[in-house]
């Protein structure tokens, strides 16, 4: 009875690639249920592989940030909210790449934040990923220094068309999603995501083995992923902003600059959705919120910043009329993911 | 030999308190090593204690924030760096008081974020605070919830005078400290203070039972606080902004708006910290930070907002200077818990 | 010799308008050197004619900002420079409407500074223009008071097809031009864009028979035009922001937020084409502008707001590259205006 | 009988200025009505005289924008609104000059706005000053330019002590007034100052013989100054932010960042002073200053930035309640001026 409506697996070949929200036909219609086993490029395309891979180089603005898709959501609707329950996502290589990038990142100017400064010198660190250590190593330039940390891998970019008829580059976040650059985007979550057009045309891409909060010099871990979604369909309910749900925790992401706003998006967003769903009025939801709220930065280097606001879900009353759907999609997937395991269980007997 | 230089008691009373950082007489002169025991007042002064005590009413601005303080520190000198160690932190009352204000708080209009539209309505909500299960419990004004939250106590509070011949509102968070407001603060941390004038002259203030990140509705669970530190000095070594070090973090915390500035100013006194303590080059402290920072909202309420950029200890390499600092505070701080306890023991014998 | 290429006359009919940059198919193809006589209807697509017709009522979302065009421009390719000359900008009507909007202007929260108070009431004033006294009268809703002003017509958005694969919203201004809402768009200017695209599509719209700086309440006294221009191509120049170039000044627009991030785009770009074309160094030129420039203020209420920088030419050394194309093109609306003229007195004989 | 109360002539020696706004004890008292002629030395204590001295060499922080002052008011109470009339503000000198900062100024990343790049290169601009001719005259480094300017001698610097119980350094602009560097601040104009402490102590420093909108380099065409005001104190009537009333504007002053809240600030508050002087109903107000504002910027440098709203007196209803001061204090300067001419006549026959 977990079992998705379908499963449907899409490798992208290097001439399969969008670079937008929105104004792309769509590569395939899945079904609302459906499981698909997907393949992301990093956002470079796979061609920064060494520390002389410059990105002013090697790669072709605004070639930047593949995305594996769109799909067409059979009967979306706008109005609707879209739910992409991230399974698992892992590295489909054996390392990861990150850089500096001219005028991009939080600590240069930028053509937005434009000085009269040269900009910092470009650098490639090329990090090691080992899947079964979980681990990634970065390697110092400069010095001995090398440090193994934890992989937590996510999808800088997930997003689905824009509402008021525009086409965003992948490289943006907004309220359709997009380049939200948040490590909460990781597998176990489910993202909701408001409907702007018919089939809501959704796409993913971005994979980071890691990022830290604010992805303060532009560029996380980059790396390839196999990643495996289930997604649903909300008919009648919207989101104004994306929103993830955990197994503990609900959030909210608003992007826009400067950052304050991106803040207050988030905290009103989350706000709503706590007093809609769970009782409250605005003004005892904006006191307890106040109290509980986490508010981890996602990124600030984007065209729009991307700020969170996250609440522990035991700490509201009633239940977000979005768990139910969570719930159903997890469920599907540690099906699914049981199913893998016991497969392999025989294949190693 | 975890014995502090000498401990000093104070518990100022009602015409005690100061409401600036600089600009005051010292209340006391204390020698580096000293351990103070301090009572501190709830930012309203104690006012706030019923839902009938909107702070129109019963606060007159700009007497809110009442600092204890300030001490003169024997020997600190502009150059020079402050520690403070929070031994402990403990509400002093059984409950604390949360509010809306007019015209202040992210999720409204404020006198500088101005517009045309009349402010939120005024309300008050009383915690209840339990000590002993170290609990807060919000109880709704519209509906029947009530919920039961572990109390995280904090001063939103710790400053030194402020350089450029300043003196500075105790609402104010800048670099000196000041009103930070970040759930950082905590028990069991050392925050390191730049010394702008002779005598650092510090105080504290402004204790929260718990907040959420960002100080949302721009007041926490606001409560009395009887707090021990030890303090000691770092003589030849400056701090350009405000640091925390815990058992296991490096954070700075940087104040300006907009918040994206303070966020780059957090992240960038991190990277210079972790670089020049731990023997990174900036770029490679640039990339390694980009992967691990956590950055949690401090405050997007105050005058300036408050970004704190955070790294774990063990994922960088070498040992930063103040950790000596940090490790010989807390012994002190816990020798000092051992004897209370031990004393504690004796008499409920 | 001062004749156009030729001469194109467009009054779209109500099912011609595009309510984007980007993303639709151009209307007609026109060479460089063409003279374009078109109608433009106001941003509310002329359905706000009465105190009762508020926006919230009687328009549809997204379709506002009607676009007159795109046209596509003969051999324009990306990397060259669009020139668009205003001969005269001329309100086709003798009313203008402006209006509040719900969550949208400068003295109110808007959806991206949210904030929990509710929007300000709804309004609409009907203004009365006269191109005879070439006056708008404002008449008070709350008082009696009647104050007759002066029109300045122009032309809030002006703009091409966008970079990156993007399509823009009308209300969006940017580096592509748009909804850029500046004073300076006025007859007798040239505007020069980049192109991105082949065929640049351009567009234009939403007369303002008068504006303030900064547009605070977001709506103009907005009124349909009929406006005369002069095309352009200056082929292997790029401008990377919106320029305009009048008689006396050179004029960068720049397009962001925070507004000091359009500050510092205007400021930068006026300044390099200062140093480029007249032969300053960046830091003479830097200085030089510091004590000179203007910077008026176009938007504070768009999606990105928009700043000016602006320098008397007679104050800089040299010849901007871009004056020759200015005066011919000036030359060729002369031409026409007196042929118009003697035409007119020849009918009145 | 419009006799200045009485003149009171000051030439602060080296020992003599002041560096902030409040904490300084008053050099003298004056009654309102009391016409003043001061010297004013410029930001860098006159110490930058040649290309060679760089202010990171010759000044020493904080001690720059030295104040002429302070000077208590007599009768001045919190609620009062100081009015400052600027008979004459003319160059004490016959150069002035002008600087790059390292990591100050509009088009480089600074302590705040904090980026990992060099500064930019340090730089001196000595300035010709001709008071025969009204002009200043601009010599390029880095090539053969030469250009005359006409020069408009303002004071950046002119303010009060400001509210709860801070002191504030000279370099910053607040309610208090302080470092606006508004170009508007030249003679002919009366600036009120809402008044926070007991005699008001104002005092007013900075010269620039000419700025730029915006201020973007950080630094004007800095110089001493001998200037003439003529003071006055209106009862019961307070200031919220400074203002500037011309024989034909009215303009507020808003300081903060981001630079949209200076403008919303500056914005409200010229609406609320013509809505209650002028007797139009806010949404009136807002709906006319919308269509008729200038908005010019003051400064993108400063600790806050600063932004001018700013309205034709003859396009607003009825007469503010501050416009009989200005025209009485210009009176008065009027007077003296014609005095000072008279006796220059005298002198030369």
């Amino acid at each position: 009875m977990n079992r998705p409506a379908e499963i449907f697996r899409y490798h992208p070949g290097p001439e399969d690639f969008v670079w937008t929200f929105g104004g792309a036909a769509a590569k395939a219609t899945v079904r609302p249920g459906t499981l698909l086993e997907l393949f992301t490029e990093d956002c470079f395309g796979g061609v920064v592989r060494s520390k002389d891979d410059l990105v002013s180089l090697v790669c072709n603005f605004p070639f930047l940030n593949p995305q594996t898709g769109p799909f067409h959501v059979e009967g979306a609707e706008p109005g609707d909210t879209l739910a992409i329950h991230f399974v698992s996502i892992e590295p489909a290589r054996d390392w990861g790449a990150s850089t500096t990038v001219p005028l991009f990142g939080a600590l240069t100017s930028t053509v937005h934040t434009a000085t009269l400064q040269p900009p910092l010198p470009e650098r490639v660190w090329i990090w090691a990923l080992d899947l079964d250590t979980r681990t990634c190593t970065f390697t110092a330039h400069d010095s001995a220094h090398r440090v193994e940390l934890p992989i937590d891998p996510m999808h800088g970019t997930v997003g689905v068309a824009p509402a008021n008829l525009e086409v965003r580059s992948a490289l943006v976040p907004d309220a359709h999603g997009g380049n939200l650059d948040s490590p909460e985007m990781r597998a176990g979550v489910t993202c909701f995501l408001g409907v702007s057009v018919e089939g809501a045309l959704f796409s993913l891409g971005d994979g980071h083995a890691r990022q830290g909060e604010g992805e303060t010099c532009g560029v996380a871990v980059e790396t390839a992923m196999n990643t495996v979604i289930v997604i649903d369909l909300i008919k009648g309910r919207s989101a104004p902003w994306p929103r993830i749900e955990s197994d503990t925790h609900l959030m909210s992401l608003g992007s826009a600059r400067p950052l304050e706003d991106a803040f207050r998006i988030a905290q009103l967003d989350l706000l709503r959705w706590v007093a809609q769903d769970c009782g409250l009025s605005e003004l005892d939801a904006y006191q307890l919120l106040s109290q509980v709220v986490e508010s981890p930065i996602a990124n600030v280097c984007d065209t729009n910043y991307t700020s969170v606001a996250k609440v522990r879900k035991s700490w509201v009353p009633g239940r977000s009329a979005t768990t139910e759907t969570h719930e159903r999609l997890k469920a599907i997937g540690a099906a699914y993911l049981a199913d893998l395991a016991a497969a392999a269980g025989k294949e190693t007997e």
